[in-house]
């Protein structure tokens, strides 16, 4: 039987919450290397195949929450007020009140994102993430990282890989309530490791990844063997960073990417998230590549890329692309 | 057990063919609604589903053969001579020799293919086409219509389809040897119906759908489902040619060609024959057709667009589309 996110919250956590006076977390965006595409479960964000991402070190998303003053719950995103009908302050606000319960406190919440507008990222990884972590604090939940994970998870998927720095891997799970489906960070440094970030287009996406991710279940034929795809990428990347074999782990990244688009155009309506500026970029990847640079890329339901390489090629690679913004990656086991 | 040509032929032909002194035929280029897209036998260019085209009319290749007067075989393309070691030299003697046998007569070859190169299309389907309709005759065979698809088939495999005028369905068949993959033309007329080619970028395509079939096949996870997705494709063009349905022909179209090249972008390393201009090009008819213009595209292993559309619409077509070619298309069964 299916469970909604406030039945699973409620037999997690029994006990109603303490009122809070302030609590504040960051938490970083994350870029997947195998990706997250397709549900199990659209409620719980219960993902068909487990996934592995890096996080980005400083880029990602401050927020506090105190209590209001104005006997209403007020949603503050970049220093602006947003309305409370907004579409972000409804989410932030629902997020919220799965927590909150019957308590009856309204909260001021305050949401940074560092993540510069030419990086092209999306925010609600970092977002629900550091939501989470504030609201551990702020309510006294005293949850462990998994379940911090899990519960993050509920507002965004990919917010569940975006608790913790480094090379991340979230376990799909099985089971229905979701609660063995959380991220894990993996005990890997690598030093070399390169991501850059290439904004070839600007404007807002027209659909959104849940909406894309639904079409692609519903109408993609191909769709059917992303999940086996996916779970062999996995363990090859898993592999691969243990080896530090960089170039089997670019492959399949890179594979792993193309692949999740691949399903995206194979939907009806077709899905490309592609500009021409995307196609054109990828060429000069390419082109970069055939002349011996181990340059790889990965995009996720946008037009822009990200660029996996080595410190060592970090010329060649600025030499080629001169507008890359590279990621001071935090890797947290050093 | 696995047949070579030479032996499907000297099976199907037990005796030797006679001496002729002149022949000449025409075939169309034709453009695939439902495409081919990997083969159960590379030998023989059996595919792996079936598939359905409608033939450019006047657009094609026309071939004639007479006896060579200087006791070598000669191959002019376009009016010049072809050098004997020129791939498509060697490979019309190849082709033409499966049939000759031992015969010892030395041919002379005249290919014209009057696809204007603005069009951007191939010329393999109507080059074998035209040339196994020339032997056909200068040799006396006396074969089937059937079985001049078929043998036009093991020059390539979409020149099965080229020896007909109009909509054209091929047979994937089931046999080793390969006799019941053959074209049969469906008997419909649709007088309204238009294809205009696109041609968005210039320069030869770098891998060709020989090799992009195969890597396909090898490398793509996803292509495991394209047979069955083409099988459906199939059935379902022919009911919207029965019913005379564009829109349901037109999206079948367009969804079967994005699919087969999703198989190819979830192809390692990646098969992208798009370029940035393809993109914004596809982009194009899914603006138009938001405004309600029925406009749909479809794609072979090259950057350029075939546009499906009626002719009720040609004035907004062409209004969005002024360097679209189209195409007058013959319909024999008027």
């Amino acid at each position: 039987m299916k469970s909604t996110k406030a039945q699973v919250i409620e037999f997690c956590l029994p006990d109603l919450p303490d009122a809070g006076v302030r609590a504040e977390a960051f938490a970083p965006s994350n870029i997947a290397l195998c990706k997250y595409w397709g549900k199990r479960d659209a409620e719980l964000n219960l993902p068909v195949n487990g996934s592995l991402s890096i996080s980005l070190g400083s880029l990602g998303t401050r927020t506090e929450i105190t209590e209001s003053d104005t006997g209403t719950d007020q949603v503050f995103l970049n220093g602006k007020a947003v309305v409370q009908d907004n579409p972000f302050a409804r989410k932030v606000v629902a997020f919220i009140s799965l927590f909150r319960r019957e308590l009856d406190q309204p909260v001021c919440i305050k949401t940074e994102n560092n993540i510069p507008t030419a990086a092209g990222l999306a925010s609600s990884a970092s977002g629900f993430a550091a939501l989470m972590l504030a609201l551990n604090d702020f309510y006294h939940l005293g949850l462990s990282h998994d379940r911090l994970s899990a519960f993050a998870r509920m507002g965004s998927g990919s917010a569940s890989r975006s608790i913790y720095q480094g090379f991340v891997e979230w376990h799909k799970g099985n089971r229905a309530d979701g609660m063995d489906s959380f991220a894990e960070p993996i005990n890997i440094t690598w030093p070399g490791f390169r991501v850059g970030l290439l904004k070839v287009a600007t404007g807002a996406k027209k659909i959104d990844s849940r909406s894309g991710m639904q079409r692609t279940v519903d109408t993609a034929a191909l769709y059917e063997q992303w999940p086996k795809q996916a779970e062999q990428d996995l363990q090859t990347i898993k592999r691969a960073l243990a080896d530090q074999d960089f170039e089997l782990l670019g492959q399949t990244a890179e594979h792993n990417a193309l692949s999740m688009h691949a399903t995206m155009i194979a939907s009806w309506p077709p899905l490309l998230y592609w500009q021409p500026e995307s196609v054109a970029a990828m060429q000069r990847v390419w082109e970069l590549r055939s002349l011996g640079v181990p340059l790889y890329l990965t995009m996720d339901a946008g037009p822009n890329l990200k660029l996996l390489y080595l410190a060592e090629y970090e010329a060649q690679v600025r030499d080629a692309f001169p507008e890359l913004l590279d990621i001071d990656i935090v890797v947290p086991f050093g």
